[in-house]
């Protein structure tokens, strides 16, 4: 069978659901199976097998593909380093023998930020760019670069932590991950909404607007801020345009660094951007080499089709 | 001829000299030709054609690798932007097609950084390593990547401009590129003294040390601050400090993007730089994945090896 025809399953593991379908040309050519993700390891992986085998014996794929949580190696075969997302010990399953050993069917494990940016190069919004990165804006920031083709997997795996891009050398914000200012602290969600509630408790309480009024601004939420806009609060538009200049930064960063074709956004914040005026702004920041930002179309299933077409292309090389 | 035995010539372009030599198997095998880089762009060709002339009489390369400052094309044939360091015209003369023509030897064009990068990788500190970055410290930022031992080029051969990755969101200090708060705003030899000049202004004159007393704090230069250190001065460990932080932060950027084995610091400002300590420092703050930073070791001819390196490589494919 070619490389083109072949099926393969995709497993999209992240700290809410784990959601998982058959993939053939880049498309999804069965039902997608949804779960909540169980709170213990042994849940996980009892989840994977039983959505697996529902799978396999109707569409016989013949490679999985496992998009997760956390940083693999680079030999794809398991997880080095376990996220706040997912349950203790997640990290010490193995997922790739386990299933192996059920299923006798070739399985690879992929950052599931590497494989959404592998779906939006091979199927979506930078189809066909050799040069390309995908930037996840959501409750954290992640990131997966193309390199002439190929997903920049760095020594260890652990490339393309483009969430841990400092933005400044004043120790203002600090990052789950222990150090300070990350592009993430700022850039996603959480970081918007903290962002909000900062500068909303700068103001005086009788310089407040209507809209802030009747807020508790120690729980502004992104939310409230969108909504805001589209009553046109002067502060609300003042919280986003910061959080645009943040965003900005990175994506200044990675054009200069690599010089891509396109940067792909992605994610629950990516819907709160303006494209055109994005794309302006940078392009006037950008001096050296130009970009263009685009939104993602692979969709919510971005990292099962491409943990699937990455299963594809590895196991129909050998 | 085995691609081990070739001899290729190296040539450096660069705003204040043109140097050149022949190499082999990773070494400089002739005398080193060195030229102040003439004010003409005519007058570089000139220059670059005498001295080629001299080389290829003696020692027959098989092929010409020409090392520059300023962008290249990603077909490495030529110069894509002027830098401001060369004159004017500079990027119209073809020194790819008239060394070809002249010489009926087959030629290629380089980012100096990326030539030196390549350099460290094939010969240098970062010898075997597959996945390094060598950064330039000098009046400005440079920088060369190289991705699963290949140079990262990017879309059009502008990639590794790490220079221009952003440190701050307000708008402090801007860079030569135009925009605002660059690394190499503030981590190059120019950027240190325009630290040291700033935080000095700062301090009332009844509170400057015996040290800057007697100092015009406009004119202060990096060497002022270093011989200032070896005297134990306060201040100027704090200037050296805050220098440092801003080294660090493009450090962590690039760790954490390319989870490289090592990143290798060259040119003028590296040898102000304690390699333990950086180290230590950089290890604190990077929590997802580990590097090491190093002296750089193929020295002030990297640009000429690695250029020549890159011409045996790439003609012996052919």
């Amino acid at each position: 069978m070619s490389e083109n025809n072949r099926i393969a399953l995709g497993i999209d593991i992240g700290g809410t659901k784990i959601s998982m379908a058959c993939v053939q040309n880049g498309e999804i050519i069965s039902q997608i199976l949804t779960y909540n993700t169980p709170k213990s390891a042994k849940g996980i992986l009892e989840t994977v097998l039983n959505g697996t085998e529902a799978l396999v014996s109707e569409f016989a794929p013949t490679s999985i593909g496992i998009a997760t949580a956390g940083a693999v190696n680079r030999e794809n075969t398991k997880v080095i380093s376990s996220t706040g997302n997912l349950p203790n010990g997640y990290s010490d399953i193995n997922l790739k023998e386990e299933i192996e050993k059920k299923f006798n069917t070739k399985t690879l494990l992929e950052n599931d930020a590497n494989a959404a940016a592998y779906a939006e190069f091979k199927v979506g919004a930078a189809k066909g760019q050799m040069n390309t990165i995908t930037i996840t804006l959501g409750t954290g920031v992640g990131g997966g670069i193309i390199v002439d083709g190929k997903l920049l997997r760095g020594k260890s795996g652990a490339a393309a932590e483009v969430g841990h891009i400092p933005l400044s050398w004043e120790k203002k914000r600090q990052c789950t991950c222990g150090d300070w200012d990350c592009w993430e602290a700022y850039a996603s969600g959480t970081g918007y909404a903290i962002t909000a509630r900062e500068m909303a408790s700068k103001i005086p309480l009788e310089y407040r607007s209507e809209f802030l009024k009747d807020k508790n601004v120690d729980k502004l939420t992104t939310h409230d801020i969108i909504s805001g806009i589209k009553q046109g609060d002067e502060f609300c538009i003042k919280i986003h345009e910061a959080w645009l200049e943040f965003v900005l930064m990175g994506l200044i960063s990675l054009t200069n660094v690599f010089d891509p074709e396109s940067i792909v956004l992605s994610g629950g914040m990516a819907k709160f951007i303006d494209f055109d005026d994005l794309n302006k702004k940078l392009d006037k920041r950008c001096n050296i080499t130009k970009t263009r930002i685009m939104n993602a179309s692979a969709g919510n299933n971005a990292g099962i089709i491409g943990a699937a077409m990455l299963a594809i292309e590895k196991f129909s090389e050998s």
